[in-house]
């Protein structure tokens, strides 16, 4: 959290980006120093192959292995990858010094716009994955970030580091249908906390639920709606609360293979991702809706479609879910097919979820 | 513009509600009249079918026409969506005196678990739908709001009407990512508008690229982003807007058959909403990108693909698409067979779309 006078601050988020900014000059002097002395330039890469995908027991999260490859100029067949990323490296340099920010389609309108040859967005968004496997940066931090938006609510202050904001604070507690989380809140410092818990929430409508019914006040808590599967600035935002604010996670998702996915995705990191380290909450807590507790609450389901079906089967062979509650949960699946959402809880009335339900699973799980 | 002090404040928001509390009451006590006289109560309700469409010139949107069908109780196949509509009814009833707010999901569980049969969330959907059709309200005037979030920013200050928060005002111009609108800002009266005119925005990467160049601060503009097809709610809070603050209102899409669409919805209404006034906003200004900006601005384009040929094709015999910009746009489509997206003005730089594309089109459509 942040502490002192807004003047002289110097923000967490300006450290990350001057380390990247190295980063980027180390890599470009090394590529000028090579062509000085007449040696072919070359940059290692992470390979990132599901073969090359391992678990990390101090990190808790999958990460690449070992098996690196070396992109060299003298290889004609890597001249254009190799073009391509140094002039990617010059945009996110030009990004982190101007405080501007990109998205992945940005980015490759502007590669167009400068000559620079991309086939489609696919390539430029592969080569923007792979400058984060040789940074060990996530593309957020050299400002690229993604559309889509996340929203928080609750007992939060929080002051902007961003261009025109900066120094500025703001309360997440004042407007509750939830702020955007984009550019300006990914980056911002926490300064005051009264919250002591956090609700993540897959369902903008149990987001509004939650709030409707005081969930913030009665548990304490800070809300965030994903809007679906969580966008990495999401995640990482969540990470730096568990981490800077200490708060336990908690989080809801429809009892479904994709609400487990999603959930999954978030403590344990996804193998997309699996070349960036640290943009997954490894202690957060997944608080349902399991497939039990459809069960248990007796809650309206409806019958697995094909798509389900065939998520379920992925599920059951990955490894992130060999252990409980996801073990438990994911053979509960298989034998009821059957998956019931968020919002089923309103059988017992639009109180229940909160007055009820939430008190229950918190106390199940805090005895554990 | 709300005016006065708070403590005695009458919003627009509850009159609405007990407007729509009025009629549900009249309905109720007709129902209960006939019963009691024994004779069948029976409902009229304006048929909701395309042949049933027509255009009002002083309202300046789809309506439906004059047919209308009675829904009696002496009918034996009426008996069950005429049950269905009662219960709706007192669910509505409840949650406009509680002040709590529903989602058509919601209302879909809630019903189940008040043991009143429905197949499946569209036949309650469709309820909905004919309840909005018989008191001439949207659902949101009953508190059944969408889940999806559009969000604003800008230079306008608002006061909530909803519980817990009533009196409450925030100023929208304090959080760059923007403020996500839900049922409290639906619902909000407007205190105080700095902002001269309206940009609302279909994708979330140019509304944060329009906050980043301080587009709201040059051109005085409310920013509103859509996520996509605006949600109804949203439809209406820039209608409010547009009649409450009289401001032009000027709408960015895709350059594809799609954008065209959210355009018009937007500006003409939809077919599906026909049974509801007043949810469109037929001042708003369609402001590109035109396929007409694809040759214009050299953007780089992609092919049709065949779902957008299908919309084309729809587009081409629907009669909102005979006058121009509309028509010209849709006959340039049908030559060009190619889309380009609002973020590829970034070929020119990132600034472009602010600092060249918008004054320029501004100007172009201030002189007709």
């Amino acid at each position: 959290m942040k502490e002192g006078n807004q003047g002289e601050a110097v923000y967490k988020a300006d450290r990350v980006k001057q380390e990247v900014l190295e980063k980027l000059k180390v890599l470009g002097a090394r590529i000028v120093n090579d062509l000085k002395k007449e040696r072919w330039p070359s940059v290692e890469l992470p390979q990132r192959t599901t073969k090359n995908i391992v678990y990390d027991d101090s990190l808790r999260q999958y990460v690449l292995g070992s098996k690196r490859a070396v992109r060299t100029l003298s290889n004609i067949r890597h001249v254009r990858p190799f073009a391509q990323m140094v002039w990617l490296m010059k945009f996110a340099k030009q990004l982190i010094e101007s405080g501007k920010t990109s998205t992945l389609r940005d980015a490759y309108y502007v590669a167009l716009g400068e000559n620079v040859d991309f086939e489609d967005q696919d390539e430029s968004d592969d080569i923007i994955l792979e400058l984060e496997s040789v940074l060990g940066n996530p593309r957020e931090d050299f400002n690229v970030f993604p559309e889509e938006r996340a929203s928080i609510y609750g007992d939060l202050v929080i002051e902007y580091t961003i261009l025109g904001f900066r120094g500025n604070r703001i309360d997440l507690s004042t407007h509750p249908d939830g702020y955007a989380i984009g550019p300006a809140l990914t980056t911002a410092e926490f300064v005051r906390c009264g919250a002591e818990m956090v609700f993540v929430i897959e369902k903008g409508a149990v987001f509004s639920r939650f709030v409707e019914e005081r969930a913030d006040k009665k548990f304490k808590a800070l809300l965030i709606h994903t809007a679906g599967q969580s966008p990495r600035n999401c995640r990482k935002l969540i990470r730096r609360i568990k981490e800077e604010l200490n708060l336990p996670i908690y989080v809801f998702t429809d009892a479904d293979p994709y609400g487990v996915h999603i959930a999954s995705v978030l403590i344990h990191g996804s193998a997309l991702s699996a070349h960036i380290k640290q943009i997954n909450v490894p202690d957060a807590i997944w608080a349902g809706v399991y497939a039990t507790d459809i069960t248990k609450y007796k809650l309206p389901a409806m019958r697995f479609t094909e798509m389900d079906e065939k998520r379920l089967s992925e599920l059951l062979e990955d490894p992130r879910y060999q252990t409980d509650p996801w073990k438990r949960e994911v053979k509960y699946f298989e034998k009821l097919k059957r998956k019931a959402e968020l919002e089923a809880f309103s059988k017992y009335g639009l109180e229940f979820i909160v007055k009820d339900f939430l008190p229950e699973r918190l106390a199940e799980l805090q005895k554990r």
